[in-house]
């Protein structure tokens, strides 16, 4: 069987493992104070233009969310998120345990708007009581999307506007970033991207690395002692030369784009497969993750030979994804296009 | 130089690094449901008597104490600690933030008493107004405790005793577990220590691992929806195959408690070195950390060649800390055997 | 200007003054371990059924739902609430504020059904991922609902069953259960409500009182060291007496009903008067809140000689609230209704 | 029985419900937007110099400690206070429920000095780890003390210095706040308490209201927001007039100041029986709480007359606590003066 679930089913690219070889014995001091995640916060302040002070290495991304939310916000203070995002669905209420509120808008095409966000902010200020009601202090989105879409910069730029119009910062889930930035809709740079949002996190887990986030605080008042927030939350690993390896390794030379853009392709492919087989999409997603939405058929005819999951429905279909990552192949892709080539789709 | 600063400076052990490099693309499921975990915690079950269901895998330590209290706490109950236990003073208020107090009580070279404990909950019920008072509902320690001794089973019993007396449980901070059950003081294993905590935690960090820690819930209760819980605090690693293959590696041929031995019996040469040279210690430890009280002579005389940690000061010298771990050599202890032979110390 | 915005622009029914007065020179223990807190306990005990020990006073209605769910809920359970809940929208995150998510449905004409809840919690447990999600554990809804409608006994149980099948709780927020209860809508007494519900409150703050809430814990488990949460969350009044003298005053024969019969039975009048007039409604209350849908003209009119309430919009026209109370008089309806009368209404 | 046990024994200066009663049918806006609220903002204004907004009225002393706490610090930052600090000791863990730790110092006479804090901040910069402890950024005193001492306006600002100099900031407790001013131990007015702390309370529940603290942020960035916490707190009372009232009628003329003096002066004359009696004290207070070491013959003396509390015990002698408060009467003292004079005391 071929897996497609997701983009972290193995371990890590293998130049990962062999510098963690490498460099097992080598003595380091804890908690990010060694010389590979100095390295590390080198490349990637080079790259965003953020000091590398205000750059940090998580475990994971749960934990970057809301130890930033955490870090950023006062009591009485939520944070606008998409219905969707991951905040606000699949983190077993982690912000909520912070004491914070998700306030949420529905998405479109995955994302939210500068307008629906205008709004929201309107709304509250408006209202005569709206020292009763949790006070909108940030906005939280993830690029790319839950569904794989890519957020232009121009709305990360209107977003951000907004945000700051309102006394609010702008806060990017980048999981899977790398990933966003490969695909044709990506026309921004991580220091374009650091020069918009407040702080954004470049994802690792689920891009190469066997874990680990590198969070970018651009806004140097969220950044204020973070390293505290970050013990106190867990988040400040004792051998943090785990995460500068990983890191170094990722950012040195670019293999993290390299990595991106391999699993892009792959996905394209993908794409492509399933669009000549007929199937419309629960999503347009130009990164690794694909949604076609398939006929029980096309499920059964799949099912022979390849593992995916199952996202949701439309229209009488099943949505369904199909990732891909660095460990994806060629020869895998290959396999599912001639799957797919010899299905005859004719139910659409 | 050598190193003795503390016992995470390296990686891990060199078989964990070997099978993680061997299963590295492999595909697995994520969140602790892998096969390599399943097998971890089947070792572990073993070894202690407790169901697999209850046994987690978490990433640190500061993590899976704030977690369990988390779980196990009401908001109006607080634990009983040592003064000098880790979460009281070096966790970042990790458990406060989780809305507990930290109830504290003077130790005994390092080492809280039921009497002590029971004392507490006496004056806490006998007191006319203790629904105004944090209610204590749990006593924390550490085996070995922070400065390196080692609770008998039967003082482990007294202390659950007292804590059942009163509705409280015991949990164990395990964070150099290893190291007390190789030392010579240790009269109990790992079933004995199972059957006698609520719930207690085998320290890999400290330990041969790159990092993870093996909770284990003897207590039902505690563990009731415990993965919500991992899951909310951050705690869940999103590749726990990771963390599955490191403890698999630790226990399924006792590597664990080798790795342990060798550390301790290095320790036990160290410390006959610097009693040979006429030192006093902070504490009687008879596990991998030992802490000499020196001279400013001495102190030069061994900053020459080796690194090692201050540790505070009493009857006018300094307490510093050597310790060791996996990844001490035999030579690096002969050559600071050596470097005290030739120190000649009159000064005690 | 005539008044009618809400339910406690007043101070308290002169009975509860006159008592406060009476008792002044009293010498009582604080923290609600008084005669009068004891008496008032014991006619609600009598009412409810529930033992006296699990009833208690609280200051204000946001403290005693946070109280009561603080007390009730683990880590990683939320409440299932309307999207209009009191706890949703009106107090500024207190419920996240205590660690908890607000899980929100939508209502119909105020209320969330059974079936609603069912799919929730179906929706819930049947999720693949369920521990990354939080874990729904009570419902809350307020009886009457914020648009004055009312729930029935049959509703309720039917929401306590769908709880209670998935282990979860009921909790009814009742600051204006009076005048739920004084309706015709109303098919239940207090002790079915009692019987029917895990904790509720019986609101005095809106229903005669200067301040104070009781809230009746019907179900033991959610009750044990109840008083210590109270202290904790500042919900502890250390002259406990003012509401034990509040509560005596209201419940000792019957005056908390016949105030809240006098506002509904004028409320009456005022909806009569509305529909007279031709206005439809935004929602249909038969409580003490009525909520027509006035044209820019009846406002103009109204407002020479009323004050109300903004609410929202619907069907171009513009909801406003009218709220009677034990302070309404004849009077002040009969006002109302000449002024409705002599204005005629044509544009509906 | 005369009871001296406590300063919250009876309800309010008649003065205040009277006023109750007077303005019970005036229909006024609710959460402290009325009229009532706004002259006694004024009037504390006046006395103290800061702006009338940030000054608010909370309901009780737990409550508006933790609200103030909350609104004041960042998740890791926790509150230096002597280890007899009301937060500490006799708040269910409010604070921690807040997030945060409390800080403990050894008090002398029931205070902490300018050195004993900058030792505690020094001890912290000056830990090479202290990212992973708690950071120090308030400090909390109670102004009188626990045992009824009292801090001079030099004591405050040399505590207001070391606070600042680490970017802390300094919270005065002033539960029995009118007791301190009213003593011959007081050298400094409100205006003078004002600029020397960040903020404090003027506390009305003890000293002659039903309920009610008045609290005073000199600070302005503490006060950002405020009403938001209030409300999220459960402290901001739906008929705020209530708590306007009753600072209007304690600060329009002086009462506050009136009803501190009687006490105090009272308290005197209850010191110097006991001093005439041969006890010695178990604090020296010059405030309306007394605390004399008694033997089992005075107390057996005592108890047929008089109800007292019961506070700790010292070099074999009981400490108890006497109080007087508004109500107390001239009658009353010179019943306990006539009863230690005709006991003969020989036993010290």
């Amino acid at each position: 069987m071929i897996l497609f679930t997701c983009d972290y089913n193995e371990g890590a690219h293998p130049r990962i493992i062999e510098r963690l070889a490498a460099t097992n014995l080598e003595q380091n001091p804890g908690y990010g104070m060694d010389a590979h995640s100095a390295a590390a916060r080198g490349y990637i302040s080079e790259l965003t233009g953020v000091p590398a002070d205000r750059i940090h290495f998580l475990v994971g991304g749960t934990q970057t969310n809301f130890t930033l939310i955490a870090a950023a916000l006062r009591p009485h203070e939520g944070v606008l998120s998409p219905e969707t995002g991951h905040i606000n669905v699949h983190e077993s209420g982690a912000v909520e345990a912070t004491g914070h509120k998700v306030i949420t808008l529905p998405p479109t095409n995955g994302k939210i708007t500068a307008a629906q966000a205008e709004a929201a902010f309107e709304a509250h200020y408006n209202d005569a009581t709206h020292e009763h009601i949790v006070k909108p202090a940030m906005i939280y989105i993830s690029e790319p999307t839950e569904t794989g879409t890519v957020y232009s910069i121009g709305e990360l730029r209107a977003l951000r506007d907004t945000a700051h119009k309102y006394g609010a910062t702008l806060y990017v889930d980048g999981a899977r970033l790398g990933y966003a930035m490969a695909s044709d809709a990506c026309d921004f740079t991580l220091r374009d991207l650091a020069e918009t949002c407040d702080a954004f996190y470049i994802g690792g887990t689920k891009v190469g690395a066997l874990f680990g986030e590198a969070l970018v605080i651009s806004n140097e008042s969220l950044g204020r002692d973070f390293r505290y927030i970050m013990k106190q939350r867990g988040a400040m690993l004792a051998k943090g030369r785990l995460l500068g390896i990983q890191f170094e390794t990722l950012f040195e030379d670019g293999l993290y784009f390299e990595i991106s853009k391999h699993a892009v392709a792959l996905a394209m492919r993908v794409r492509d497969a399933f669009l000549r087989a007929g199937c419309p999409f629960y999503a347009e997603s130009p990164t690794n993750q694909q949604f076609p939405l398939i006929t029980p058929a096309l499920r059964a005819h799949l099912e022979r030979e390849f593992v995916f999951e199952h996202w949701g429905e439309r229209d009488g279909l099943e949505a369904v994804r199909f990732a891909t990552s660095w460990a994806t192949t060629e020869e895998q892709v290959a396999a599912l296009e001639k799957s797919l080539a010899v299905f005859s789709v004719t139910a659409y």
